[in-house]
């Protein structure tokens, strides 16, 4: 069906792959018995994601040691309605207690900056660059002064490091370089910093400026990837509004394709930085017969399955999910979810593609 | 005579080889018909420095294009009381203009940070990193978050940064990391930042806290220079005293044999960071027959040429210089200059040691 969007004479359907959330930020993640993880999953399956890459770190909670990571699993043991990966959180204490066992079991180490509040000492930093398994990513919100280090150090390591919710173009000049010089970085920006503003949203300080929204979509090159990231939900908590482990994942393929129809971007640009380069980047095992249908160029009103607030309510939008088919079965239709809880635990299965 | 000081049963005298005056400031060097270039050059040889490598960048004014080099040159032609470096200052517009000749011409770039107040952004640095000779040092003053971007392209780009000025145990530790994975990177430590503290002088803020203090010392290891810089010019100023193109320079060699009869650094401390590795690091040509004979171990008052301002005025001090030998002629004994005009421009020499 690739053929016919260039005419935007209708709505045209097309087949995107089952695409990947990443960065997906569940609040209370790695408390016993909570069932924010089983919500994420459900959110990311009613949005398209049939694989999500969780942040390890939550609102005040993190998976840190292997107390916290059993927590997680727990939370999700046999309830996942998609693919899901766990990572571990870098702390000042841990790097000595993350051990070649926790190590394997995890997809990646976040380094935190913003999300966690309170940053890390160089030094510590460095020790975890120094012991976390060369083989394994590592992920950070870094930005500035501390990207400049964590990149430093991913050069002198040689080795992997993803950036997400890259907010400012001097980041991406930055991670721009390193890659120029075959460093292996990558990086993201979430989805919320492409479509909302500092300006609209005055309470909220993780979005960006207009203008740098817009060396952001002029740089889109520079983007290997879309994440979903905390933005979201910490709007709405800016915003005394509802936030929860649904807070914006169901907006992603609405803006993006809405964007698609405006010709800010292509079906290409979509699938590039929802399906191939988070899978290659994140080494996630392809899923078969897995596939996301959607509906673009007509304008309807934003539809949504979550109960919490989103910027998006009373907006029309331009494009919409039609189906998800996850291996040859329906999971989602037009609204409705059909979803078995059949994910799977990917954290530590590791595809190079 | 290398043997006795450990007694230190009397003072002793030492002779060091001709030093290196590292990061020496000159308020105005690259202003038509000045005499701070020719005061500076007085000053270094007054203080046992037989080769000045000058900050490209004084006080609002700065070597950036031909023209400030030509007047640098002119301020100095047949008067250079020691042999001496120019630099070139990068600058937001003079990535062009630093063709071959120039770049050949100068002993190094400076990517200023501090000294000149205005900080570059990021491409342009990036931009000058690609642009400029990689036979040539690029020097800095670069801290925290600069300095980490400036190593990252040091990193990227394989190339020697040597780092002025270094303020903190975290740069070190940035230093050293880089160092650790073979950059051909440097630091040094301006002697003053050992010696004197934000706590004794509250109207200066380029000081070290006594804390931070304490660690330059704890690092001592991995600190490669000791260097003069802006701050005793800066210092002066704040206090509303009278800066010159002397301030700091007569103090070095005092404060630093101080140190030694105190038993916190050795004479050989001093040789590494005053010739061996500035010589190294700069590629300075060796002066043969040139040496500083001091005094070490008899307290005496700190007695100074200069009539700028210094922190030292009546204080006591256990180390002095004697005579400094150039080429054989004594340029200076016992507190009187006998110097010939016959410091040479070695700015475009590169001598590999
Ligand atoms: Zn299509
Ligand atoms: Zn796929
Ligand atoms: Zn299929
Ligand atoms: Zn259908
Ligand atoms: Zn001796
Ligand atoms: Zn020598
Ligand atoms: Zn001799
Ligand atoms: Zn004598």
């Amino acid at each position: 069906d690739v053929s016919s969007l260039d005419s935007k004479t209708s709505h045209r359907t097309h087949t995107f792959p089952g695409l990947v959330n990443v960065a997906a930020f569940v609040p209370n993640l790695a408390l016993p018995n909570t069932r924010d993880l089983f919500e994420a999953t459900k959110a990311s399956i009613s949005a398209g994601f049939t694989t999500a890459v969780i942040l390890p770190c939550g609102q005040g909670n993190r998976i840190a040691d292997r107390d916290s990571l059993e927590y997680a699993r727990a939370n999700l043991a046999g309830s996942a309605h998609c693919n899901f990966a766990l990572g571990i959180t870098a702390t000042a204490s841990n790097t000595q207690a993350l051990d070649d066992e926790i190590q394997a079991e995890a997809k990646l180490l976040f380094i935190p900056f913003r999300v966690a509040g309170a940053t890390l000492s160089l030094s510590v930093i460095a020790a975890h660059f120094a012991s976390w398994s060369p083989d394994k990513l590592i992920l950070t919100d870094a930005r500035g002064a501390d990207l400049a280090s964590i990149l430093l150090l991913a050069s002198l390591h040689n080795r992997s490091v993803h950036v997400t919710d890259v907010q400012s173009d001097d980041d991406l000049l930055l991670i721009s370089l390193s890659k120029a010089k075959q460093l292996k970085v990558t990086c993201d920006v979430s989805v919320y910093s492409l479509f909302f503003t500092r300006e609209q949203y005055t309470q909220n300080h993780l979005l960006p400026t207009s203008a740098t929204q817009k060396l952001l979509w002029k740089n889109l090159e520079m983007i290997d990837a879309f994440s979903t990231g905390s933005t979201p939900y910490q709007l709405a908590q800016d915003l005394s509004r509802t936030p929860s482990a649904w807070s914006g994942a169901e907006e992603v393929l609405p803006l993006l394709l809405t964007a698609v129809t405006e010709g800010r971007m292509t079906l290409d640009d979509i699938r590039i930085r929802l399906h191939d380069n988070p899978v290659q980047i994140f080494g996630l095992p392809d899923q078969t017969h897995t596939h996301v249908e959607v509906i673009i160029g007509r304008k309807i009103p934003f539809g949504k399955r979550g109960t919490c607030w989103s910027p998006l309510e009373g907006s029309s939008v331009s494009g919409n999910i039609h189906r998800v088919v996850v291996h040859g079965y329906t999971s989602f239709l037009d609204g409705s979810l059909f979803s078995a809880p059949s994910g799977r635990d990917i954290s530590a299965a590791s595809v190079n593609h």
